[in-house]
């Protein structure tokens, strides 16, 4: 065995010992509030995987779209495909500059909220996904505060997640685990390449 | 009509134009290379969610995985449920301070790129997704630059999906789209919260 070799070996197995301390440290389990934000994509891609994961588990899962887009995407029809473990709805209205009705779009938001609340309430779900939900509060069509005081009732064991971007500040501040999903480069703009199936949508 | 509803309502009609404008000039379609990075959650979650969304558009989709948790992840579970759509690879042996052996994590990396690289010139998959192969090439097992000569010869409409924190720079360069999680706070270091079902596998 080579000195790196040697060297490589050591770092390893301290690292080891450091991972192994660090899982038996943590000992707690809840249902977390997630946030995920930020400019870049995959914040929905990401809370649809953990969707998806939990489904792998049988577990039951519901979903709130607060903002619908134009197509009906692939989650949406990947989701039908298990009814007995999921709520779905697409309650949202598209965005602001395609409705042109910001009356229309405060009511949506407030339904949608009362749906998502009634859900995580509830406690049958393992996650409750609201989709989208901070572009409603940064748009003004959702108080932030109304949300925080009913994620405060929100049962132990339920996992919340939040997406979109501009999540307001008292989110950030009242969530366990939040990553901003930053833009590094896009095609779209450098390439002209249009929104595809199974990546976009 | 109020004046502020008279100006929200001009800003969104002028968001509107520009949106439309833009769709307009994006035309082209191609397969994406793209690379999910950062030392934020979320990387392999959204790549499993395009896999996912195609999944439900039911296009063909595999997954390497360059290194295997401890866990049988949900995920596994749910492309278990479609076995004409799905080649799904586990072939990575845990983390190095797991295995603790170099020798080994090469050779099983190396097994795995030329598994990943078979599927993307076979060209049968809308999407293949190489899972932490990021990491692989972090630690030295895998030469960026051998995958960089293999993504060259891409066919032109297979999307590719790299994770994994601490992509290299030439793959950066070499990428249409790349994101950066970013971890904003974690429940694990400042709550002592274990690794969930669901969420974290």
């Amino acid at each position: 065995m080579t000195d790196a070799d040697t060297a490589h070996k050591l770092k390893m197995e301290r690292r080891k010992q450091v991972q192994e301390q660090r899982l038996a440290e943590r000992d707690r389990k809840k249902g977390l509030l997630i946030v995920h934000t930020g400019d870049g994509k995959g914040k929905s891609s990401a809370a649809f995987g953990m969707v998806f994961r939990s489904l792998g588990h049988g577990l039951p899962v519901a979903v709130i779209q607060f903002i619908k887009g134009a197509w009906e995407p692939g989650e949406a029809k990947l989701l039908g495909r298990f009814p007995e473990l999921v709520v779905f709805r697409a309650m949202g209205e598209g965005f602001t500059w395609e409705t042109q009705d910001r009356e229309r779009d405060i009511a949506k938001a407030s339904e949608a909220w009362k749906a998502g609340l009634e859900l995580i309430l509830a406690g049958r779900h393992h996650i409750v996904l609201l989709d989208e939900i901070n572009v409603a509060m940064k748009l003004g069509y959702l108080d932030p505060n109304q949300v925080l005081a009913g994620l405060a009732r929100k049962p132990e064991m339920v996992h919340v997640v939040l997406t979109g971007r501009g999540a307001p500040e008292g989110i950030i501040e009242a969530a366990d685990l939040v990553t901003e999903m930053k833009l590094v480069k896009h095609p779209f703009r450098s390439q002209g390449i249009k929104a595809q199936l199974g990546i976009e949508y």
